[in-house]
């Protein structure tokens, strides 16, 4: 752990420059508006150690795969995001001398991220070698307001000297992915210019043939007005600039305003391009940088208003929670469902940007809670546009009849992944993508989207299962061979409980949705019985034979579920057994002893628990809370938020605390030590759950919003928003009582620890805690 | 199948070129010496389509690994052979045309293996495209008499014109290997130097720094009597030529004798191994082509007379099973205890030339009965001087106190291989290791190899062992966990049957060795229990602990052994079962339906009932048998010869010779595809111990030789030779009986269908088949 911002409710503060930090720090920092995004590296020169990048959502490369040894199946191509043009850059020059942080001396230096109003200000002090000091101040955003451009203001002041000063924004697009399998640059040149302060340089990716224009044009202001000065520019291959230089005296001040634009073919005809991407420069630069930032700060105001939680009396808690809202919208604002969540969002390259089952599993309750409906409905549209491809994938595996594999990573719609224990075993993922419908439609009520798309998509992951199991004599039941479950630290395993348990869950879901269309919509129905070639009665008979005759591997001893068949074979310790030096054990062991060992990466058998609650009893859960918890090492930082949310239903506070604080400041303390390759984005949306489905208790059932809160003792209150069928509602929880506010006009009808509620329209309810007694 | 070949008793015989087979004929007609070999590449130059190999035994290079997904414990190279200096070429010009088959017309063609002689030769006449004819005839050997030497005689003939003929001799070591992972080139240049008609190449590996010098020398002859024009010569960077232009008239021949020497730092100091080279090549050309080829084909009369089979009444067995016994001395004869068997030998670089459990578990029985016994002494000192790697091997992967894992693919000890499934679990070879010694002393008799050398071997795996299986409290009994057995279509499975059970007999025989070792030579055994630490009765006790309380797995309703837990969960379908088009399944199944299937892909359960025969009742052999032999598809050369065996042992004829079958001409007749990359040495002997110990039965029964022989009904006899304990013996099987004839100068007492019989020397006894009956 190497705590070293500073603690602020709002704020993400770095004081002094330590360039051993800064990858951390790049990360931490970044900004982004769900359609693009950077980390935070400097608009100067720096020749230190930094990962530059500036990412695009949606615009990939199928990049080659490196394998050492092939198998049948495996997809030739990983898409992974593109590291795209640098438009932030500004050189400064000092006569003759660059402002390069990593060979001055800095005298001061602090970074800061502004959540609430959603900026990146880095004001510093240094001393150049020929002993000049100057001052800088940078304020830069991508605004939420307008998704295609971002700002910079950067202040300059010379301190001891006069001199001349050249100042040289540029656009530099000859940049190259870190992490590229066969070190290519993914990007050629289709055009450039540069006329006076304005350029642009128009790229495409080698394969795929996205396009991306970036632009820039900037001004200076000295003495309080625009200076008049003729710049010089300049240019070659993916690069263009401008440059102007000025006198400037001691003490005197002067400010470039950096404008750009970046807009790319998924929203734009590619002949239309640059001529599109210079439009929308313009109308930034005729807003100018006070409105786009106001626009800006508008937008952030009306995301916190919306889902913000106040944690008082705990300043470290209250600004990690607000660090991961603030990165969750960073990383994905819904207004594209041809966008999705990348485990590192656009704060570095690792995990290809790509979308993992993390983002059903982990990030929609998120977005469904705290945003408009429309928001989770992208997200699972996504899905449904890919669905032609996940029965491509199936087909691939020998799958037939329209049954579907989604990919376990994937850009677009194909598998991208090739580890064979992962690629072809660990298909609980398709799971989570049925499940994340099902939950949808229990939050936002709208069955309607069953009939649209859900059944659609039920259907063929429903029909996956009934191929991928198979009917063993020996046990004279149906079982599912060869899998991975979430726990990672198993590879191709026999009847992984929550594998099995979520195959016939899905089975069961489907037959319910496709009776409630058959229902309510039977010309739709029909339209798809046809459309997918779905025999009915013969696949339903077999989905309900196998339901009904699954296995499910359990230990009668202790009656608890069996991770999978032969989980009791292994020697069984517990996670605190093992030697503080041996952890993480990924870290320390070869890669078979993990595998025979017991202990377990993430939540498997109680991710299984946790999304199907309400079919087990308290002490079910309870028993297997108890047996699992103590045996998982959780080295998946999607892991805690699963386990504090179940300890949270068991009455467990303190350790659901205890779990919850493993990830709430994951990233900001740097736990894992990897937080400069990017910041675990998805993981973000679990610790949100940890705090309103496991402190705050909140459930739908039956239709209706529920709260179990309690509080837990570091903290004096806590306070969430959530909307909820149109409701926008804040609950607060204090040491005595839970306060729930209904901000809408509409009366809500809720259940607070079992009781029944009704709150009118802008009124608020207090339930006491010891009203909770007994549940 | 594509049978291109003339079938001949003693010689593999391509007629006519075919430039689409010619990788295929380039692998066949390999030629080696042991030290070293070569693909039969063309002297003169070839624009076509061709694999270039030439390998220097012992001589690797530590290619950097490729991997996907790197794993804790992986190795960072892979040891493989080394393409070395092309020393065969020969640049024929005529009249300012190159002879080169792929330009030319071919109206005659004849490539020819002599395995009696052991030399390669190719006749043909070619038509150039100015109509010019010519012939050609090319003999070439690797000296099996002086190790480092290879010779080629190359005689021309001008058919149809009078024209100026130059011949360029050449060395070329500006080679690369098609398998290098980042494509580099593997040698740099120490020095070279050519004058008048001799030169060499010295280089170097870039890592280990091996030495190989090649060196050449050659004289032209014309009229008989040799030609005394003062060559041309040129070099360049690893590569240097000497030139004649010579006058031909029509009808006249001449003709090149080109001499080699190839030596390397394995057996000469670096500082003199130009000079030593240059002195090997002297003496070799002093002695001249006659005496050379002379001593050459004298060497190979030994080698047959002491190792031959003979089939009367079927051509294609005859050259199938001459062409192993032939490729197999051509990759090792045992004079090297550092050398050893690679899968594909000298004929390609597939599998990297490096060591796999072929050796112990398929090749050593050949080499055991038709070779010197030092020979086969020499295979298991290989793994003895690797001991010290294979503890440290151990300790990467977390075992401890001198505990050893051999690795699964080796050149000098360390591991080379990187899949988790196959690096880290298939650890049953350590049992193949130990099973070897035990092999050989059964054999030999040579029970002081175990005071030497075999106990500190042993040891060491019954150590592994006894740390990598674990206590399940569940089942009560030691389990061995995540796995991989012989059968690589199952991967990290429990308790594979044959792990198991080779592991125990492992803790057995190390723990009986250790007793005769104390016994015998009690200093000795002093010596070593210090050496190695050896806790006798602790780790004795614990041994025989887990041995009394392993689990097995088994199906008590069919009394079978179970390949690994939880196989019966499998759809069970037999290979019969299989669409034809769908074989072989690892061409057209992804892997992870492979894996859940119940294919198998080489024996395992029946690899154990094989190797420990004698402990099992024929009615178990035969039930096991019939259980997995349907379901076994054979898609490693290496399983149809165990299956064989056990066929021929259960008296199944019939089903023993069509496995037999499966192998005998693997090669020849290219069943699989891919003779092109190579051929498969090491299944080589498993098809000579289909012979052998299938259809001859032989079988070493306390310390007495026995055979229990049938005759496929499609042969007339058959013969072989083996060597056993001074003894050289051949044996005859006719439709009536059998012939054994004591080929050596004292009493030999053996065991023919059970009944115990004497031979003087140099005398016969017949055994007629129906003596056998009730057997």
């Amino acid at each position: 752990m190497k705590q070293y911002l500073t603690l602020d409710e709002w704020k993400i503060i770095e004081e002094g420059f330590d360039p051993e930090k800064n990858r951390i720090s790049e990360s931490l920092f970044s900004i982004g508006n769900g359609r693009m995004g950077q980390r935070a590296n400097f608009e100067e020169a720096y020749s230190g150690n930094t990962l530059q990048g500036n990412y695009v959502g949606g615009v990939y490369f199928p990049d080659k795969t490196r394998v050492g040894w092939w198998k049948n199946g495996y997809p030739e191509y990983f898409a992974k995001v593109l590291n795209a043009a640098n438009w932030i850059g500004i050189d400064i020059d000092i006569e003759g001398e660059a402002l390069d942080l990593a060979i001055c001396k800095v005298n001061f230096f602090r970074r800061e991220l502004n959540m609430k109003e959603g900026y990146l200000q880095r004001v510093f002090e240094v001393e150049l070698p020929s002993t000049k000091k100057i001052q800088v101040k940078a304020t830069r955003f991508l605004s939420m307001a307008r998704h295609e451009v971002g700002v910079i203001k950067y202040t300059i002041v010379a301190l001891n000297f006069n001199g001349r000063v050249t100042i040289t924004p540029y656009i530099d697009f000859d940049v190259k992915n870190q992490d590229a399998n066969y070190d290519e640059k993914f990007w050629e040149e289709i055009n450039h210019n540069v006329e006076y302060t304005r350029g642009y340089v128009n790229a495409r990716t080698k394969k795929l043939d996205f396009h991306v224009c970036a632009a820039m044009d900037y001004f200076i202001t000295q003495h309080g007005s625009k200076v008049g000065i003729t710049p010089d520019s300049a240019d070659q291959r993916k690069y263009i600039s401008s440059s102007m230089s000025l006198n400037m005296k001691s003490n005197e001040e002067i400010t470039v305003y950096k404008f750009a634009s970046i807009c790319s073919s998924l929203n734009h005809p590619k002949e239309f391009l640059v001529e599109n991407t210079l439009n929308v420069l313009n109308n930034a630069m005729l807003s100018g940088y006070d409105k786009l930032l106001d626009e800006h700060k508008q937008a952030w105001e009306k995301k916190w208003r919306e889902s913000d939680i106040v944690i008082d009396g705990d300043v470290a808690a209250q600004q990690g929670i607000r660090f991961n809202i603030f990165q969750l919208y960073q990383t994905y604002t819904g207004d594209d469902e041809r966008l999705n969540i990348g485990p590192k969002g656009f704060t570095g390259e690792k995990y290809g940007g790509s979308t993992y089952w993390d983002t059903e599993a982990y990030c929609l309750p998120f977005y469904m809670s705290t945003a408009d409906e429309y928001v989770a409905r992208n997200l699972l549209l996504y899905r449904y546009k890919h669905l032609q491809k996940a029965i491509e994938n199936a087909e691939k595996l020998g799958f037939t009849g329209g049954a579907a594999l989604y990919p376990m990573v994937t850009m677009n719609g194909e598998e991208c992944h090739n580890e064979w224990e992962i690629t072809f075993e660990e298909i609980h993922r398709n799971g989570a993508i049925a499940y994340a419908i099902f939950n949808y439609v229990r939050y936002t009520g709208h069955k309607e989207y069953l009939i649209e798309y859900g059944l659609e998509v039920l259907v063929a992951i429903a029909r996956f299962w009934a191929q991928r199991v198979n009917f063993s004599r020996e046990k004279n039941k149906y079982v599912i061979l060869g899998t991975t479950g979430p726990n990672e630290y198993e590879n191709n395993v026999n009847n992984n409980w929550y594998t099995n348990r979520i195959a016939c869950w899905t089975m069961e879901y489907a037959m319910e949705a496709a009776s409630y269309v058959s229902d309510s919509a039977p010309e739709k129905y029909t339209e798809l019985v046809q459309k997918i070639n779905f025999n009915q009665t013969r696949e339903i008979d077999n989905w309900r034979h196998i339901i009904e005759n699954m296995y499910y591997p359990v230990d009668e001893k202790q009656a608890v579920f069996l991770q999978q068949d032969g989980y009791l074979d292994k020697e069984q310790m517990l996670a605190d057994d093992l030697p503080r030096k041996e952890r993480p054990i990924n870290q320390h062991w070869s890669w078979d002893r993990i595998l025979r060992s017991c202990f377990i990466k993430q939540a498997d058998v109680l991710q299984g628990l946790f999304f199907l609650e309400d079919q087990y009893d308290k002490d079910t859960l309870l028993r297997n809370f108890d047996f699992y918890e103590p045996r998982t090492v959780h080295e998946s930082s999607l892991s805690p938020c699963v386990h504090s949310i179940l300890a949270a239903r068991l009455g467990e506070e303190e350790k659901a605390y205890d779990l919850y604080l493993r990830t709430a400041r994951l990233d900001l303390d740097d736990y894992n030590n990897e937080a400069s390759e990017g910041c675990h984005i998805t993981s973000m949306a679990g610790t949100w759950m940890s705090v309103v489905m496991g402190f705050g208790g909140m459930r739908i059932v039956d239709d209706k919003l529920t709260f179990r809160p309690f509080i837990p003792r570091q903290w004096k209150s806590y306070a969430f928003k959530i909307q909820f069928r149109s409701h926008i509602i804040s609950a607060k929880v204090t040491s005595v009582e839970v306060i729930i506010t209904n901000q809408s006009d509409r009366q809500l009808d809720l259940v607070v620890f079992d009781q029944s509620l009704t709150i009118d329209p802008e009124k608020s309810l207090a339930v006491a805690h010891h009203q909770a007694a007994g549940t």
